[in-house]
C-alpha cells in the first residue's frame, strides 16, 4: 500500500511530501486512516540528527490518532470505525519481564519506535505524518468518544510521558507537585496533576505564561530566573516533574523537595548532570527519570483524560506548515502543541 | 556531674582521657551508665576536621549502649536498670512536620547530634566515649534482652542507617538487593537484608572478604574491580544500597538496576557526582540518599534484630586503644566494628 507522507529526506533538511509503502495488514495488524498527528520536540531532534544517524528518509510523528479501516483476522480489540491512537512505540517482544509487567517501553529486547526504528519483521518504521499506518493491534490504543480527536493526539506522547511519573510518584490530593517548564509536556503535566487532585505549582523560566498556567490548572506559578523562588519554596514539594531537556541545577531543584520527595526528569539533557549526594541524603530524596509509559497505562491515561475532559491545547496546521512549525517549536513559540491535519496530505 | 571520657583536644590530634561535665537529670531526662560505645567512621571524620570546624574538645561516639541509673520525674518510657541505647541524635524540636512524621533526623529546626552539636539548652553535646550520658528520654531506645549489649552498640548507627533504606525501598522476599562495600555499614546491610528475606549480593572492591560476606548472609559476592561484573549483573537489582563514601561511577551502578530500581547512597562523598540522566530515564530508576532513621524506626530495627538474632560483628577494645583503632578503621582493617568497653575509662 502506497500512501502520502511528509518526510525528512536527510539530516537537517526540510521535510517534504513523499510517497511511502505501508506493509500489508497481517493477522494481528490494524490499518489506521490517520486523521491527526502531533509534532513532538523529539521529531525535530531526530530529523536534525541530534540523536545520531537515522535511516533517512524519515517520516516523523508518534502522536497519532485516526480511524480503523481494516483489521487482521486475529484482531479482537479493535474494529473498523473505531477511534484509535498510536504513541511512541509500535512493537516489543511481549515476552521479557518488562513486557510482561506492562512496561513495553523498557522491553529488554528493545521496543520498536514508531518511526526510524526497525520493526520485528526487519522493515524500517515510518511515523504519523502520513495518511495511513499499519500497526500491531497490541500497540493501538482506544480513544474515548468524548475526546476531541485532534486535541487527543498529543496525549499519546506528551500525555503519557507526564501521566506516568505523576501516577507512579503518587500525585493526588494532599500532595504538592511542581511542573518544571510549561511547554508541550509541561502543559499536559499541569492539567493531569490538577485533575489527579494535587496542589500544582509551575516553575517556569519567567512569568510570561503565568496566566495560561493558572488557567490550565496550576495553583501557583513561580519564575526560576528569580533566585528568591528557591528560597521561598525550599522543602515544599513531594514531587517535581522536570519537562525541560536543558541541563538544570539539580541540587537547587532537590532543595525544593520535602522529605521523601522525588525530582523526576522526563527530558534527557545531552550532557551529564552533577549533584551533591548530600542533597539526596539530607531529605531521603530521589532523583529519578521516566520514559513514556506502557500500553495499559497509556490506555488508563486516555480514559482518565476523557473522564476529566482533558486534552492538549493545540494549534492545528496543514502538512505544508510543518517546517515553519518546527522553527516555532525551537523558538518555544507554540501554545502548546502543533497538530497536523493529515487531510491536507491527500 | 563530672565523668570520665576520651576526647579529641583539637582537630587531627590523638584522643586522650578527659573529665567532662554532664548536665543534671531534668524531668524528661535519663541518666545512662554507658557500657559500650561503637566507633563509627563519622567519629574520625569529625575529629579530623574533615567536616569543618568543631567545638573542640570533642568526645565522639554515637553508638551507645548502657544501663539506666536514674530517670527524671516525668519519664515513663524507661526505668532504672533498663538496657538502653542512644544513636546519632539526642534531641529535635518535636513539633515540625518531619518530627511529627517520626523523621526526627530531618527536623526542620535541626536535630541535635549526639556529639559536637548544640543541644536545645545551648550546651555542646558530648558523645559516648564516656562513662555516663544524660539524654532526653524520647531519644533513648530500649535494647531487647536477647541482644548482646556490646554487639548491639553499632546497631544505633550502622544498623539503622542500613535498615532504614532497606525497609523504605522494600527489601524482602522476591527482591534482589545489592550492598556496595562490606565495612561497618555494609556488614549490617547484608545481615538485615538477608533477615528481611531478600536475595543479597555484595559488591565489593575485591573478593578478599567473600567468605565473610557469604557467612553474614549474602547469596552472591562480586568484585567491582572486575569490569565483567557490571556486564554480568546488568539490570538485575531492585535496590542497591551504597555504603561507600568514596565517589562511585553512578551510571555504572544505575545500569545494574531493573526497571523501577533505586540506588541509595548512605554515605556522602565530599565531591559532587555526575550522572547521565538517561541512566535514570532508561529504566524509571532512582538515585536516592538516606540518613540514619527516626526514633520509632530505630526501635523497630532493634526489635527486628533481636527477633532475628542479628547484631554487629565486633572487636572489643579498651579506651586507650582508640587511636590505634582509628588508624585501623582508615586502613579498612576491622571486621567489622570496633566497640569500646567503657569500663576501661573508670
Amino acid at each position: 500500500m502506497r500512501v502520502n507522507a511528509y518526510a525528512a529526506p536527510d539530516a537537517g533538511q526540510p521535510l517534504a511530501p513523499m510517497v511511502i509503502e505501508r506493509r500489508d495488514v497481517g493477522p494481528n495488524d490494524v490499518l489506521i486512516e490517520i486523521r491527526y498527528a502531533g509534532i513532538c520536540h523529539s521529531d525535530i531532534h531526530t530529523v536534525n540528527g541530534d540523536w545520531g544517524p537515522q535511516p533517512f528518509p524519515v517520516v516523523p510523528g508518534h502522536e497519532i490518532v485516526g480511524i480503523v479501516t481494516e483489521v487482521g483476522s486475529e484482531v479482537t480489540r479493535h474494529r473498523v470505525g473505531d477511534r484509535v491512537g498510536v504513541g511512541c512505540m509500535v512493537n516489543s517482544c511481549g515476552e521479557c519481564t518488562n513486557c510482561r509487567n506492562g512496561d513495553e517501553q523498557y522491553c529488554l529486547n528493545g521496543s520498536v519506535p514508531t518511526y526510524a526504528g526497525t520493526d520485528r519483521d526487519g522493515t524500517t518504521t515510518q511515523g504519523g505524518y502520513s495518511t495511513h499506518v499499519v500497526v500491531d493491534a497490541d500497540f493501538v490504543l482506544s480513544v474515548p468518544e468524548s475526546l476531541d480527536l485532534a486535541a487527543a493526539a498529543p496525549l499519546l506522547c506528551a500525555g503519557i510521558t507526564t501521566y506516568s511519573p505523576l501516577r507512579r510518584w503518587g500525585a493526588g490530593p494532599g500532595r504538592k507537585v511542581a511542573i518544571v517548564g510549561l511547554g508541550g509536556l509541561g502543559h499536559m503535566g499541569v492539567k493531569i496533576a490538577h485533575a489527579l487532585g494535587a496542589e500544582v505549582t509551575v516553575l517556569s523560566q519567567s512569568l510570561k505564561k503565568q496566566e495560561d498556567g493558572l488557567r490550565l490548572g496550576a495553583d501557583h506559578y513561580y519564575a526560576t530566573s528569580d533566585p528568591s523562588t528557591f528560597e521561598q519554596l525550599a522543602g515544599q514539594f513531594d514531587l517535581i516533574v522536570n519537562t525541560v531537556s536543558a541541563p538544570i541545577d539539580v541540587d537547587a531543584y532537590l532543595s525544593l523537595l520535602a522529605v521523601d520527595g522525588a525530582l523526576v526528569n522526563v527530558g534527557a539533557p545531552p550532557e551529564p548532570l552533577s549533584l551533591d549526594v548530600f542533597s539526596l541524603i539530607g531529605g531521603r530524596r530521589s532523583f529519578a527519570g521516566s520514559q513514556i509509559g506502557g500500553i495499559a497505562l497509556t490506555q488508563e491515561m486516555l480514559d482518565f483524560c476523557a473522564e476529566h475532559h482533558i486534552a492538549s491545547d493545540i494549534e492545528l496546521i496543514s502538512a505544508d506548515q510543518v517546517n515553519t512549525a518546527y522553527e516555532r517549536v525551537l523558538a518555544s513559540d507554540v501554545r502548546y502543541r502543533f497538530v497536523i491535519d493529515t487531510a491536507t496530505l491527500t
